[in-house]
């Protein structure tokens, strides 16, 4: 079970509204690389998960990035407080604002609902590990992204911490993946599944 | 931010294997109305909730349903340990198991990845907590259905729990409308959006 | 069955055209809280409604809400008639333009196009009416914000009808819902759910 | 604006409950080529028409599938009344079951609940008229299989009589897009889009 | 199978950055009338069509929108690559530039990832080549969209190619419809379908 | 630009109808780890590919999927030809009959139409790289499930052919991966996007 803690991972002050950059920021939140799929993509993962460091390791990481999407939500409610007539009629954001208001929806930048389609749970001990080192990258690059279009440097610096983290997460997933490979088959990685096959005779 | 505390809310302890029981129970996983909805709708309006203690109810209930979601995705694996060659080929969980092994995966009955199209976020307080409301009774028609469905006292055992969580819940956001209404304008609860109208005269 | 009534429950005579309006205000022809939505849900769950009176209210609400998807269409439709070449390169619109033309299709204003994901019948008389409540409150909430958005009065005029209409729904729903709160066991409104359990003691 | 009157098209009077042969036929309530998509598709496609008389006939067409909608949503509701507790678990029927009870919910047959991507408006004469004559020759199709499916002679008088109607709508949009043809260019038919080219020479 | 040949079916060569421009262009990549659409569907419908001829009518138009899908994809790089910070920040292109930097990616105008819903493959000859008919004219008007959009003669020059191809393909599969109505029984063409009804008596 | 060789990469000669085995392969042609994805994803990178080799790579694998998609087709195909009035009820198999009849339609296992949402193109080299080594690891898990699922050693002959390519594809984009990070800067693999930052230092 989790407990919430009423603080966040890393400050988040903004002070200047900007709705243009909250429509892309949220992305993030709800988009198909997000922290939102990233924490539910390791918190699913981790019951089929042989291996209690890993499924240790699913777990610290998922909740983690519970708190990185709080986060994210923060940044987008604070970049869309107080906004006056003219900024809800911003291009871009027009569009959200009627479905939502200034409330903070999972949403992809493009306004496609959160969809779990873009993330995967294979009950395979390597193929789970390597689908998270892709979505680390993905997360990273979104964030790459993020820091080209924005030029408010409260949120870059949030952005930054956040980039930071999936680059710690792809080298932590990175490792348990050799280790994981240590303990199988050299011959043939994929002879067994040790998430699935009971008897193999697998460490 | 989340702290994980190892230990379900609820114990679990299913004894026998039932992939056919496992392809239903999983709604309540990724489903429409299940706990992975649930929370993702209560820990995303927080943010523009005007009220303190609604913020505070909303995270609540919004950590603890992250708690249900893990036992339910609890129920899932436990019901689909140890199968065999047969038990995979159950119509139904056959689907499943081709794109997922024994992984546990965000999912309605149906096969339909989890779709965040099924919760709103409107950025308005009245129109959130109904909208609250409405997803606790959805949550807990999908727990009769299922009671419906099983004959496994074990699960039930925990899907009573799960249910009995979801009319508590229903109870608190139904005062919570009821405490906000008392602070609005009598004559058109509607006349102004504490969320978003900054200048109104609500308390 | 449907008969077809050659006139607009109310009168639409939009003069100036305004493409990045009308991208907004087709959120409620297809959007997740629009009127298409709001009908079929009432015209759906009518078939497991187990009162004939709150039968025949889906059904008359049902039918009303096709009557306003048809003006929500003849809003957007009056909106784009008549483009130069200029206004289809609308930022918002263009995306729509190039799929679309200027004709009317179901879509929420990001641009997804309509999903009953967003809507329930889960054949539960309690459930069905709160998820009713919700839905009025949610179409409520985006006409408000298209008031918010437009400055056009022949539109506001038509907005403002509609908007008035859900909340004269949402007072109907809220009164059927306490009727059959009236005939159910008042110790336990969900021992029972009178359209499945066909040998409860219900009225 | 429409008109409920309180009889179907074409009477429905199933004896015998079939939950297997209702989760196929519901995809003719909300699946890719059902009644629902094929009413939407027509009256969205109305507002662009240019000529009185097809507007018309997409009007009357449309009208007339809202009918059918409600026809088929009574069978479904007709083959799952009463069931017992064996038949609720019947494969393919209890992931629908657990969502919707015997509700009746707009989705396909494979459980994905109903997406407008499944049809068009492109805003032109010729295109949306071509769409129709597809969209018709889709459903019949879809009835074709259910005849295949379906031994219930209660059941399969109502399906041949929906059958022939689209067959006959197939007809009515053959011959509109032939008077099309004639009013426009020979030579070039796409040379104008008389939906949206307003100075164009066509009649 | 398919052989690679490393030329484009007709030139592409765009001088000027327009990401606003590419933005629109996308749909005929990924959108629901566009390339990848029609050439799946088309490779998809052959294997359960019963004449040879069609066959391999269906396998050719399907290998050639390949080849045009290449081309759309040239067209959206070409006019997207080399961007300053300014370009990257245009309405409408950043929220799909968040996402997928300047790479290429399947999804309509409106941001929506490429769904297979908006085709259909029925296993019926008459039924798949009207879905045919159909998608041509849907991809026409797209074109037709495209350049009423653009003001580039390097892009309207390619754009006029891949419309003409489409009314060639409308042609082709038009004279394949009138070839199979010749070969069924004329007073019932839906009496049997060739493709699944062995024991027919069609030639 | 792409032609076709009128023969399979690897022969497919199926003896005994199997609906139900193939209401899982179907699958690998359009599920969410399936060989159209595969296809598209590389496909797709290729454009915003700085290095001439990698293009090289992602074309040749890219086309070489197609195959596969055509090889998975046939599979679907051969199952399920002649099947009499009991198959075609099978449990699964009939949800998939009533809207696609025995044509070949791109859905996943669960019946939902393939969506692009379950690839990505980040226009990254690294990350796409990433992202290719996690599609062929997901698409291998879906082949051993299907060598779980299947007594067929028709079938199977086939699967083994598929899913050893998929293994050779991984190594082939791994050493891609290594060759690209030999070439960035060794202290920060991600300061630059050569795909997308021209000025950059990179080899």
């Amino acid at each position: 079970m989790f407990v919430y803690e009423k603080k966040l991972q890393y400050p988040v002050r903004i002070k200047n509204p900007n709705p243009k950059l909250a429509s892309v920021i949220i992305s993030q939140y709800g988009g198909p690389d997000g922290e939102l799929g990233a924490s539910l993509r390791y918190l699913s993962q981790r019951y089929s998960m042989p291996y209690p460091e890993l499924k240790g390791l699913l777990t610290d990481i998922g909740t983690e990035e519970l708190g990185h999407l709080e986060m994210v939500g923060t940044l987008v409610h604070q970049l869309t407080r107080n906004l006056n007539e003219d900024q809800i009629k911003t291009a871009g954001f027009d569009a959200y604002f009627v479905d939502h208001t200034t409330g903070v929806y999972p949403t992809a930048a493009s306004g496609w609902p959160y969809n779990a389609a873009s993330m995967a749970v294979k009950g395979d001990v390597i193929c789970d590990l390597t689908e998270d080192l892709a979505a680390e990258q993905k997360a990273r690059v979104t964030y790459d992204n993020i820091l080209r279009l924005s030029d408010d440097p409260d949120v870059n610096d949030v952005i930054r911490f956040l980039r930071e983290r999936e680059i710690v997460h792809f080298q932590r997933f990175g490792e348990s993946l050799r280790s994981v490979q240590d303990r199988l088959d050299a011959k043939n990685f994929y002879a067994f599944n040790p998430g699935f096959d009971k008897n193999c005779n697998c460490k």
